[in-house]
């Protein structure tokens, strides 16, 4: 196969090509000259970077409407996205999961980390859901999908094309079955728990798995504890916590169909008599509980990103000092409070800060025992991981 | 029993009281009014805390040699150290470790978190080693120790005096037993492996229980590989990748006492044809094995602190970079590469840019897989969290 003739975009000559030359894989928009040919790319298009000297550093993608203008997606520039290139990437990607976990559920792609920029793909045993949250990605989606069946041997694809991101890369939000047939949610196996997740209907892929290693060091305080799990979705924390042997767990959430896949998880765990759920707002249902007087002996927040991106950052310290505020009288002395985070804005300092404000405010004090990020099956580039998104802190409060 | 009568220390006006009154544990010496009768306190003398309105903030101890001037002991400025004092903490402490592990091997006082500003206890099953780095806790160390043996059932108590500590506090290094005997090296088990403490003439207090969640974290990625160990002590991390279901690990340590310990260790494994080890300088060992070409599924490097004070931070960050790029060609195509600071003053961010530089310089790009700090039975307070010393990451590089 002859190599395909690309455009060539190229960087201002103070753009920072040495450290793209290291492994920085993203160029901003005020590093790249944006004449009218560049101009003229469309979202997506595949073109050869070369420094201000004409050296080609690699292929990337390009995307003039984005603050991230290109991003690195080759260090080959004649590099040919065929279904060769996309199983080369997945089959490295797959012998990382295969290394750490002894089933096949768990996060395949992550990304940037993994080789596939805005790429994102889930496993469910036979069932992956793939996010294609960039153009390059989506006008790729078949070679992609050929690669993913033959590398890994899944039967069903899933697109799932909701994520914010594929607004500014000018994709429209549609969710379809590319192989195989989905039939109900699927049970995920996990910390020994049971999750039923929604491929189709849920929320991003249907089950979260960053979280895996802080359900875990959770479920180990929550043993033969009454177990509150706010937030819960499809059962998250609360149902580690009784494969763990919690005595008992209430999972809240606003979402009453979130909430149902949690009692079909419990109900596979034959763990029915001990899990209940409580539909509604967080905040109200925290309130509730307050003027209740009820105590749990582990009490867990892992709440939807409060701030998403800069602009919200102050609204979202706030809301973390809330939860914290509200979930710590409702810790039994001596108990376990396990807050989590998932805004990209908000950093561990400034969270841990809200957090621990919000603890003395409910007027309890507090040692911090765990600080947790997003599971290995979520890597990140060391040039990006200034901004991993995910933190979990688990407190012990006063006795 | 009446309360003791205490002299008074007062801060200044413009000294946080509001903080310390929110549960921060120290007084810088800037906060601090130092009159004659203050300067004329002995090192670890109790004292009642006023802010600069006479109102009483609790009982301290005060070392007039230390930036950190005081530190707070109880909220309560009546107080008395007495046995019964000393138990509520260590019953306090105990009921964590008994929540979070199975066998009674941990870190059971972990200094301010744990209520005892400057004291770290060490449990090996039926013997306690104790570290009193402060003069206060040195003059209490009958009521502490009469209070460790009721309350955890300890035959044996080692006190061991070599922190660099106790000579900012005017103590002397001295290891004693203070209660039953040592009878040679204590067998420790630990994620599945063995390991054989030191408690008399070891490092610290024989062994190194921070790494737990990272041992546990990089067996997982040793499973049925090659492990290279350096600056392996007693054989943390090889003897638990061989616990795991690694191939065979080479420890590497500049002690031959800590590497014969290591041996003991993997001899009751039934490991020993699977452990070797080399003596010599960290450095030259990785040099010398990339001289012969050796590779290896995972290498570990866990060294002491290089920058354990800010004078030493440039040199610091030289040094775990160099440790990174000697590391790096060591690891085989796709396989993963451990590295750990325990250095205070080299935060998370400068030492994951001095790993990935190191990395990058040995020729190699990499994956960030897990961020890892201390176990959960080192627990910090809050507001001191930013100082968490022990970092570790796994990365895996390219194939």
């Amino acid at each position: 196969m002859t190599a395909p003739t690309y455009p060539t975009v190229r960087l201002r000559p103070k753009a920072e090509a040495r450290a793209i030359r290291h492994g920085f894989p993203w160029i901003y928009s005020d590093e790249l000259v944006t004449d009218r040919r560049t101009q003229a790319l469309d979202p997506g298009a595949l073109a050869v970077l070369e420094d201000a000297d004409r050296r080609p550093l690699g292929l990337v993608t390009v995307n003039l409407r984005s603050r991230i203008i290109a991003r690195m997606l080759d260090r080959d520039p004649e590099a040919v996205l065929d279904e060769r290139w996309f199983s080369e990437r997945l089959i490295r990607a797959l012998a990382l999961r295969d290394t750490l976990y002894d089933a096949p559920f768990y996060r395949l792609v992550h990304a940037e980390a993994d080789g596939l920029p805005g790429v994102v793909i889930d496993r469910f045993g036979d069932v992956a859901v793939v996010q294609p949250n960039a153009a390059w990605a989506e006008a790729h989606l078949e070679p992609l999908v050929a690669a993913l069946v033959a590398v890994t041997g899944v039967t069903t694809v899933v697109k799932n094309g909701s994520g914010r991101a594929r607004g500014l890369e000018g994709l429209a939000e549609e969710t379809l079955v590319l192989r195989g047939a989905v039939s109900g949610p699927v049970p995920v196996p996990m910390n020994g728990a049971t999750y039923m997740a929604d491929l189709l209907g849920g929320q991003k892929t249907g089950l979260f798995f960053d979280q895996r290693p802080n359900h875990a060091f959770a479920a180990r305080l929550g043993r033969g504890q009454s177990v509150l799990d706010v937030f819960s979705h499809v059962g998250g924390f609360g149902l580690a916590a009784l494969a763990a042997g919690a005595r008992t767990a209430l999972a809240v959430d606003a979402s009453a169909a979130a909430l149902d896949l949690a009692v079909q998880g419990a109900g596979l765990m034959g763990a029915s008599d001990r899990f209940s759920t409580r539909q509604g707002d967080a905040f109200a249902v925290l309130e509730a509980l307050a003027e209740e007087e009820a105590r749990f002996g582990l009490v867990v927040c892992d709440p939807p990103a409060f701030a998403p991106a800069k602009p919200a950052l102050e609204a979202g310290l706030r809301a973390y000092e809330r939860v914290a505020r509200l979930a710590a009288p409702l810790v039994a002395p001596g108990g376990f409070l396990v807050l989590c985070s998932c805004s990209h804005a908000v950093d561990l300092s400034a969270f841990r800060n809200a957090s621990a404000r919000g603890i003395g405010r409910g007027g309890r004090r507090s040692q911090i025992l765990h600080t947790g990020f997003a599971g290995p099956d979520h890597p990140v580039l060391p040039q990006l991981a200034e901004g991993g998104y995910l933190k979990t802190l688990a407190f012990r409060l006063d006795g």
